[in-house]
């Protein structure tokens, strides 16, 4: 019932790093970018096109993926991604030379107004307008519908809200639709039904961004499996959250996801010493330890 | 696919407490075992009758049952449970007047060895042995098959040698069966097919142990319910661990786990709000924060 295979996003140096109040060196994220490559990531967000005096973390975005152009030139499998909230990150982003965009539509209102500063509907068109420059310039472009399982302010998400949003933004031709758990609210079943849900509803891979907020995460990305979810988020070192969410805490960890799919036998391509290495990086930047669990418990079994 | 209700069992004060290095009174005690009792849950694990020498935590396993006597006379849906490790064991629970006992059988020789200092098989004669006095004595009884999902000094366990472990304990006649994740090893495929397996072997109800220490907890009694579990054991708190086995780490936490089983549709005769008041109590008779994460992150949706 589970495919054989999944792929992993790492969110660590965008979504992670963009929660540390201590800002982190160009070369530390490119270190920690490296490291996730070395164990075997493909795909790693790297940046956001963000006012850098609204998030001044994000600030070096262009420096960042001029440092990390020689990994794509050399690997073609390795896709780095920038985020895109709006059509002045959309030229940054261009200028860039980033190869693959994500732009983030909230499901509700309330949380578009407070994180973008537009309604739902003003959010999606604003994506529609971003996808059809990527189009042009050859930048792989997907969406995310941010807080798709539950909302800080308006609480319960109805799934045909969601449904109904998908359907508006596939028209812009998105590769992957992204469907992002922000405050860690969403149960297994939920995941489930809505991811297969929008992947019927539209035709177009889904990816997953969970949060294990209440402990729920590992939970939730089993159940976007079943859903048939072809990517998943994760964080090494489970750093990060969402700055402008009230209530919202780390990524579920990618060591203690690959961990568990490698049990389940679902390939990630990733290798999980390795994976444990980059934790130690992670740490290190952070000068904090993992919230993740793997790094201390262990591999099992040991080898 | 999940079924409408489980059974939830709270092990924290016997499996949780139990890890504690200070001394927990009989009173905090009680009054941890009533808080969770205010909230809603059925049974308890309040004590082991093991030598107070190995374990000075559980001393007091008769002074705790007494005080929570009139807990049970008071309400015939009150079960409280004490561990029971051999027949020295069996004497005392007899003499406390415990109406339910769990007798734990390790599933790989060398973790019996080091948990009771006995083969896996002679576990088993000893639980039988133990059953057919609790009948005598109109004693519920259980057994609990350890590190049915991993071992910390043998590695993998097969499958097929838990279901004929099970199939030998079933002899003595259980009114249930706990398969217990006793280090946190399992992945959610494996508790679904291993519950399963072992339901369809027995024909007796099978319940469910699990740690977090991999952070796969949640997921996992996702997994178990799929299979077919009707009860699952967590921990107030999140407290606990198993003294004896390396790298073993927290109980999956009775809040965090009703949480998300409401959230699916699952009903536990439990309130989620009187629950966040015991984890209250749990952390201030241990000291420490819950490792439990809702506590933190509050229901969703809030009231």
């Amino acid at each position: 019932r589970l495919p054989t295979s999944v792929e992993i996003v790492e969110v660590g140096p965008r979504d992670g790093l963009q929660d540390e109040h201590e800002l982190v060196s160009t070369a530390d994220k490119i270190a920690y970018v490296d490291a996730v490559l070395r164990a075997g990531v493909r795909r790693v967000e790297v940046a956001s096109f963000v006012d850098p005096r609204r998030v001044p973390q994000m600030g070096d975005a262009e420096a960042v993926l001029a440092g990390l152009a020689s990994r794509v030139a050399s690997d073609h499998g390795v896709s780095l991604i920038g985020l895109v909230l709006n059509g002045r990150g959309m030229d940054r982003a261009i200028a860039s030379g980033v190869g693959e965009i994500n732009v983030a539509v909230g499901v509700t209102d309330t949380f578009s107004e407070q994180n973008a500063g537009m309604s739902s509907d003003a959010a999606a068109a604003m994506w529609a307008a971003v996808a059809a420059r990527a189009h042009e310039s050859g930048i792989r472009a997907g969406v995310t519908l941010s807080v798709a399982f539950g909302c800080p302010y308006e609480g319960r998400v109805d799934a045909e809200r969601v449904v109904v949003l998908a359907r508006q933004v596939a028209d812009a031709g998105p590769f992957e639709i992204s469907l992002a758990d922000t405050i860690g609210a969403a149960v297994p079943t939920q995941t489930e039904d809505l991811v297969a849900a929008v992947r019927a509803a539209t035709g177009i891979p889904v990816r997953c961004h969970l949060h294990n907020s209440r402990n729920t995460g590992l939970a939730n990305a089993v159940g976007a499996l079943a859903g048939g979810a072809s990517a998943l988020d994760a964080s090494t070192g489970g750093i990060g959250g969402c700055p402008f969410a009230p209530g919202a805490s780390g990524n579920i960890a990618t060591e203690d996801l690959v961990h568990m799919l490698h049990g389940m036998g679902v390939a990630t391509g990733i290798d999980v010493a390795l994976l444990l290495e980059a934790v130690q990086h992670v740490e290190a930047i952070t000068g904090h330890p993992s919230i993740g669990m793997l790094s201390r418990a262990g591999a099992f079994p040991k080898r």
